[in-house]
């Protein structure tokens, strides 16, 4: 006789299915969903690609026949829809076709969803359970939907003596090739990279993220004072993904058609984060320079913390990792994780847990 | 029929043996001693505390009887010593019990050693052998004749952004107990601490070793401007361990009788250093402010660092762990280890080996 799994097990096997999908679900969550009747698992889904069919019309796919949906469980990692989006709600589908029993990793935090999928398969006659199952992925698309603003991850390099320069105005080359690999995959991980112009300057580095191909690269955000002042030979401008330029003046000249300027007097850290906001911006890595990380550290707007410690002393005149405005009150991390990334050190903190 | 060891696992043990003394022997190395005849161990011994008889001689005071030292091996992790000092010569000593063959671990970098054991053994007809054996002890003992001075170890506690103080002239308690332990066991294989006088003012400090009973505690050192303007109810001053006051002026005020004064017009590190030296201190640990560290940096004296790293960021305002005068090349560590000490992170660091 067959095993039967608890519902537990098969929203574990959900989420399996749900990670599937990685760096190319972007904006949208990551979803998986497994069918089951009488204890036999007859069909797994996911969300594949932002734009694409969900994982519950995913997994309705991969019935031998839809006939087999009628009475059937569905486990789904997330609430299912109740909009018509990209694609029709998928409530009504699991409705439609005799879907018996939902059983709900977590409630969408999307105001546009939340409480109306489950209100909508109940209505159609379906018993729905919320397992309230610990979720480890969609951390970005959580935190947006209930803070409403983007995850802030500020990411340096440092000294042992907390110096990110061994002077002001040069870069010091601190951590290794297996530093630079691991802060590629954290790009890889985020919907928009910013920088402050100094960097931009300074480092003419081109934001991307290498040796990866990403359907959904990140925004690149550049503040700058004057979009007019940029040279159109900056490393950014030779690459295809986004740029948006944070100017304090309207844009003259003709940069590349991947650019887009927004013009505000002032680009406060708040400035910034409202418009990310407003553009469906989940996850923010603030990269640098010093003062920019240290402007958004003393808003309070640093929700993780990315350090590279190199084993190096840079000394008493060394430029400080974070330097500028004080904070209120110290910042207390809960978590803290560390682990060696070739001869240096990744710190990794997190405000909640 | 008994295992025969070889010479590299009889040294091992005389290894263990030498470490039975530790904290206990102060400015003498610890040294361990193996005596074997026909395969068979016949007597351990190992110094065990400053002042007392050497290793070798203890070992030979275990042997059921001496005259079992005839024709034996003697595996010594340390030249034997060729000199009067507190004991008489261990090398005439092996030669006139009759010691056949002797293995040593290591040379004895002291001058008034190195290479004279050696010679007076094999003027006794001993067969000499220099094992070159990997050792991990005495690190500070070897460095110190090998250099000419302390080894330097700089230790300080900083958050994730490199600093010291939420706020210049007040303490932050960045670290938790276990990390308060962990550096009173970091103290105890000191020679000498070292602060400075803002740190004395401002956090009042004991600077003793809590929860251990030490024969010989580390000295107190501090610098100061003026130690007539002291008060005498410092807690520095209400515990017997030796005090060191390294002031620009004359004592004129009296003060407790562990308290010896050296007056110089200036305390640059160089030259506590050199007054360190003379006095046969062979590691110091400086301990703060971070000035005083940075000046210790900035002049290259700093073979060892130990970083306790808390969970927090202070901001653009805080106090950076080192902080003044420039270095005039970054430092590079080579070992590089971690590991974590409750909520934080203590990180070690070392310029050789």
């Amino acid at each position: 006789m067959d095993k039967i799994f608890s519902d537990k097990e098969y929203l574990a096997l959900a989420v399996t299915e749900a990670k599937k999908g990685a760096k190319r679900t972007w904006q949208n969550p990551l979803v998986g969903a497994v069918i089951v009747r009488d204890g036999q698992i007859l069909a797994t889904g996911y969300h594949h690609q932002f734009g694409r069919q969900h994982a519950e019309i995913n997994a309705l796919s991969h019935l031998a026949d839809l006939k087999q949906a009628q009475g059937a469980t569905m486990y789904v990692t997330l609430e299912p829809c109740c909009h018509t989006g990209k694609t029709p709600p998928c409530a009504k589908r699991l409705v439609a076709v005799g879907i018996k029993r939902v059983v709900i990793g977590q409630l969408d935090p999307n105001p546009i969803v939340s409480g109306k999928g489950v209100a909508l398969l109940q209505a159609g006659g379906v018993e729905v359970v919320i397992a309230d199952y610990p979720m480890t992925i969609n951390q970005a698309y959580n935190f947006f939907y209930r803070q409403q603003r983007p995850l802030v991850t500020v990411k340096y390099a440092m000294s042992l003596d907390g110096k990110i320069n061994y002077r002001t105005g040069e870069r010091t080359l601190l951590t290794g090739e297996a530093a630079w690999q691991d802060s590629q995959k954290l790009r890889a991980t985020q919907q928009a990279i910013l920088i402050g112009e100094h960097t931009l300057q300074v480092d003419d580095p081109q934001l991307t993220v290498r040796q990866q191909i990403l359907i959904f690269p990140p925004v690149r955000v550049v503040v700058v004072r004057d979009v007019n002042q940029l040279s159109p030979d900056l490393a950014l401008f030779q690459t295809s993904a986004p740029i948006w330029l944070l100017s304090q003046t309207q844009l003259q000249q003709t940069l590349p058609q991947q650019v887009t300027v927004f013009v505000r007097r002032e680009w406060t850290p708040q400035a910034i984060i409202a418009l990310l906001t407003k553009k469906g911006i989940q996850s923010l890595l603030v990269e640098g320079g010093s003062r920019l990380q240290a402007d958004f550290i003393s808003q309070n707007l640093v929700d993780k913390l990315v350090v590279y410690v190199a084993p190096k002393i840079l000394g008493g005149q060394g430029l400080p990792a974070v330097s500028g405005p004080a904070l209120p009150e110290l910042i207390d991390f809960k978590r803290f994780t560390y682990q060696a990334v070739g001869a240096d050190l990744r710190i990794s903190s997190q405000r909640e847990g």
